[in-house]
């Protein structure tokens, strides 16, 4: 029976290709689920709609706006998780490895549906790095800032997460301004069209932020350029050919990567059978080797073992498997792993497994991949067996290089933490390695000799091993990518992420110029001192707004009360003779915390307003000292408004200029407070 | 006469190859310098010393320590300035010239002497951003890190700046840990090497931190891998070639591209001539039209100019040329531009130059290149004459496709703000642009329009005019580089040029474990509470020492108190009735600045110790309110120990944790105190 093409989402409509596609089957019964093609779809015409209409609508949208229909987003898709549960089993899938592809896709959309207000302005530039002076006069001045790109991003994404592998690209994208368009490794395609089609559905993200082309995009890159940034996650081959397009080595093609990765785990040389770090070890490469049937980039490829231990390590893994690891069709009962995607993709694994044999012993599992799987039938689905090699001579080339794409690790033995650390570089670059271990010189050592080589390193040990999340699962907070072999990408790493997809620029111009282009009040620009601006609403107050409050004399029974009454008998403000013996003190000098106590006393607004609470200071520094007999005079200046999308106030962060009789600068913070959108009082 | 073939240092000592090499002539009167050749030279030995003798030797010292090396090596070389302007000459520049590229260099490398130790920590690791909680109990966090890579940076410079080219790639890069090996352009190779020679004889940055190749590189990348870096300046040609390497495309190599830029300046409509603008536009246009004989990446190509202002700017800059620029040898009286480096270069330019005229006039110069030079033979001497082009379409491929290396700028009119946004981005991707006008709504449109396209925008207007360091200056202190065609690099930028050179790495561990391998306390992390922190020096302290002190209670007198003697009479300290109507807070609350003065009085060691000073605060946050009755406990960790290297002092940040009587925590904030190396009383 020839099953229906599947439709694409491009230039506002599904649209079905008439050829017939290739054949998705049923990893695990093999039976024909649907077919995939991209026939009749013109790429030009899908950028370019992303370009004219997705991209000017996203970016029309300030940061908060885009992280806020993140997580509208996120919640509706958590309202459907059981439909795409359901699709993910036809892909081999467990249900707990289907949480892991799901509900991950659809937490890092929450993630980043939160870190986007919380982290980023409510504007559509953003700021990196403080304000650079230029000049002594203060009249010429640096600034970086990070503006939207304008063209289009495509994901080019891996069979084994179709959904998280969307979602974890699209957020920061589309946090970032850019229209996506998504193309599903053919395999898990179906699942992918599924959330896509809820994502269009509900209407939530704007006309031409999110396209999906299914099947093959042929010479795609023919129609990218420099605004354009090509996301893939797949082989370190394909990453190769596409990254030398012209258009990538000459065109400006922004071009990122996840390749393969041959990742490895250590077990410390304290943790010796009978500790929790050596049980913690074994159950992580059993984890790592059976979560979607190892179909993981950032699965444990190689386990690197103190030599003295190996015997002890494989006979825990071997039996840990043998009492856990079920494998069988995920839909049976008490089946704990699948087979791998697809028979090819079984075919690519027994043929890798074959190259590491020559050179290592089995310890569970042989080269025939024999398996007779729970509820299927072992002819029919792509059923693979998990397999541990074992390799006395660690630095065996084929450990280190053949990536055998399924449930399928190796038990490397070393003899020092150098040898260690030279063991996990010969992977050329991974995504992520972990050390188990509760020495924190070998963790020391090891992290700090491993980290040029790894995008992620996880210390697991009795401490964190309750809330750690494991050696294979990236998380929206944390850079996901590594260097060399695994591409040289980074995705992820919370707002590092976004900023990814952005470009910085640096912009040269006088404060007031700054301060017309950033939206933020830069030092050196005009203030507007004509009312108080404690009296202004957000709806009144804008940036530059200022009040100039003193001067107050402060004395020294001032400053000797205050010591008194805080506690605070620091010599520095208690003792003329040791204070003058400082050296950074003519003698007493006033306490740096009654200065910014006695600056607030001068700039407050008593009466109920608009502002409702100092919520922090930052970056507050005392520059000059404040002796007893000197006045305080200081300047507030509004510095940032960011307005709140769902509250009824916003944050204002202020400059604070606290100056002394002579206009020496005594202390420079900002001034953190929440104020009221609308006057109510 | 056959001159002297170049010396090259490799593995530690001076080289000169036997073979006769590249003749490089004087660009004035072609009379022969030297020769270049790199015959004989082994590079993977050059490379293989780099990672051996240069790499750990720089890496065993803290940033603070590399940055000190490069503040005496800017030093050293400033008191050799004049005989690298010597030998400038020779490369057909002017003394004004020289200094960009010398004294620029030198600059430089004392801005990142400076900023290595005030941006960083004296330390080997680098910790990017705060640590991310991962679970709810805090057993589990991420930090990024960023660690050294364990390779070669291998810089391939242009010849415009062979001394600016290299020290403001090499202090960067020596910060980041890395061994630079140098590649000068042959043309300019002989200063180069001068300044080489003095850094190798001065014996201030460790053996193998340098090493100087002249001549050619054949096959270089061959050597090169995953941990190396390549930062290339040049043509986009071979910048194409050079990333087309399976090196680069599969190996891991991180390569960075400088290339052609064709940047744009644009006049705002406000600023008709007798502005002060118009002339800032057109002396900027002459100043980069001449500087360097127009031979710098950053150089103007395309002057976006109102159409109605066309003709005006048409004949200031005529005018201007013909008043102020006088071609001929630099070294002769009176000349304000020189040849450009090389009869080749001159016939490049002349081959440009006629590619453009087919779509243009000329205002100033004209195709044929003719000029009288003054103090110089014109047919010996690389001599182009300032050479001014108009187009009356502005869309012209020519214009923003041909970049004339030389004395050469072409006039574009405009006709509208987007417009001229989509004429600036005609150039692919640019170095840097600019915007000469007074009206902020015009600038702000431009700026946030064209830095997508742009690693650098300037804004020069009456304001900042006096400061400005003009369209073609690259800093230390910002990004230089730009997307697309410019080769999508970014060079210096301050630290951001030093992480470039690094590996990021995420790192999940327990407090415990971050604590160890960053070098800085992590919440959570244990404590060591046996003596007050504050009667240690920086010999005694460690991280995570720490002191308890509290509680104190919170009177209604105390807020009431603190209210009066300051003025911070705001109403939710001192109006029941108005305090509870806030949304925050449930009646009257304590001051924030009361808060944190009685938990200094509760943490303070009164006595002379070696605790000098507190210089600041960071991060402050109110958290849970203070009510009048409440009590208060503050711990202070010891959180991270930053020694000075030139002071007998260095600086301490604390983490302060304040917590009421419930354990709920009321404030928390990083106090940053100076603290003396030994103890003195």
């Amino acid at each position: 029976m020839t099953t229906d093409v599947l439709p694409s989402y491009v230039t506002g409509r599904w649209v079905t290709p008439a050829a017939d596609g290739k054949a998705v089957a049923d990893a695990s019964t093999g039976r024909e689920l649907c077919r995939v093609s991209s026939d009749g779809i013109d790429l030009a015409e899908v950028f370019d709609y992303a370009r004219t209409v997705g991209g000017p609508a996203v970016r029309a949208l300030t940061f908060h706006r885009r992280a806020l229909k993140l997580k509208e987003l996120a919640g509706y898709l958590n309202d459907r998780v059981a439909k795409y549960h359901d699709l993910s089993y036809a892909t081999g899938t467990t249900k707990r490895d289907a949480v892991v592809d799901i509900d991950g896709g659809i937490s890092t959309t929450f993630v980043y549906g939160s870190k986007g207000r919380r982290e980023m302005p409510n504007d559509t530039v953003y700021l990196d790095g403080p304000t650079e002076p230029l000049g002594r006069a203060g009249t010429f001045a640096g600034q970086h800032i990070y503006t939207s790109l304008t063209g289009v991003a495509v994901q080019i994404n891996a069979f084994n997460f179709p959904v998280w592998g969307m979602l974890e690209k699209l957020a920061p994208t589309f946090l970032s301004g850019l229209p996506t368009v998504v193309k599903p490794a053919t395999s898990t395609a179906h699942l992918t069209r599924a959330v896509v089609a809820d994502i269009i559905e509900s209407g939530i993200l704007p006309e031409g932020a999110l396209q999906l082309v299914c099947g093959s995009l042929p010479d795609f890159l023919d129609h990218l350029g420099e605004q354009d940034v090509v996301a893939f996650t797949g082989s370190a081959a394909t990453a190769t050919a596409l990254r030398s397009h012209r258009n990538v080595v000459a065109g400006g093609v922004r071009f990122t990567a996840e390749a393969d990765s041959l990742n490895f785990s250590i077990l410390g040389p304290d943790a010796v059978a009978g500790t929790e770090e050596f049980d913690l070890f074994v159950r992580g490469l059993v984890t790592e080797l059976s979560v979607k049937a190892g179909q993981k980039c950032t699965a444990i490829r190689r386990a690197l073992v103190p030599a003295a231990l190996m015997d002890d390590v494989a006979s825990a893994v071997r039996e840990r498997i043998e009492s856990k690891v079920v494998v069988g069709d995920p839909r049976a009962d008490g089946v704990t792993m699948g087979p791998v995607v697809s028979i090819a993709q079984r075919d690519e694994v027994l043929r890798s497994l074959k190259s590491l044999a020559v050179h290592a012993t089995f310890v569970v599992g042989d080269a025939t991949a024999s398996v007779d799987p729970v509820g299927a039938d072992a002819e029919s689905g792509a059923f693979v067996p998990p397999t541990v090699l074992r390799f006395d001579d660690p630095w065996s080339d084929a450990a280190h290089d053949v990536e055998a794409f399924g449930p399928v690790t190796s038990l490397l033995p070393y003899d020092d933490t150098d040898q260690a650390v030279r063991l996990a570089a010969r992977g050329k670059g991974s995504l992520v390695g972990s050390v188990v271990s509760h020495d924190p010189a070998f963790v020391r050592a090891v992290v700090l000799g491993t980290a040029p080589w790894h995008g992620r390193v996880l210390v697991l040990d009795r401490d964190d091993a309750k809330e750690s999340t494991g050696h294979g699962s990236p998380l929206p907070h944390l850079v996901h990518g590594g260097p060399g072999r695994a591409g040289g990408g980074e995705e992820l790493g919370g707002i590092r992420g976004v900023l990814a997809h952005m470009q910085r620029t640096a912009v040269q111009a006088s404060p007031a110029m700054l301060t017309a282009i950033t939206g933020r009040w830069t030092t050196g620009a005009e203030r507007n001192e004509a009312e108080h601006p404690f009296s202004k609403s957000l709806a009144e107050l804008r940036i530059g707004d200022a009040v100039t409050a003193g001067p107050r004399v402060i004395t020294a029974d001032d400053v000797a009360h205050f010591a008194e009454f805080t506690g605070d008998t620091f010599y520095a403000h208690t003792n003329p003779e040791a204070a003058a013996a400082n050296p950074f003190f003519p003698g007493i000098v006033a306490h740096g915390y009654l200065v910014v106590s006695i600056a607030a006393g001068l700039f407050v607004w008593p009466e109920p307003g608009p502002v409702l609470a100092n919520y922090g200071l930052e970056n507050l520094r005392f520059i000059t000292p404040v002796s007893p007999g000197d006045s305080v005079t200081v300047t507030l200046t509004a510095k940032q408004i960011t307005p709140r999308e769902t509250d009824d106030y916003g944050e204002v962060r202020w400059d604070a200029d606290v100056r002394n009789q002579d206009g020496d600068q005594v202390a420079a913070y900002d001034v953190l407070t929440l104020v009221e959108k609308t006057k109510h009082r």
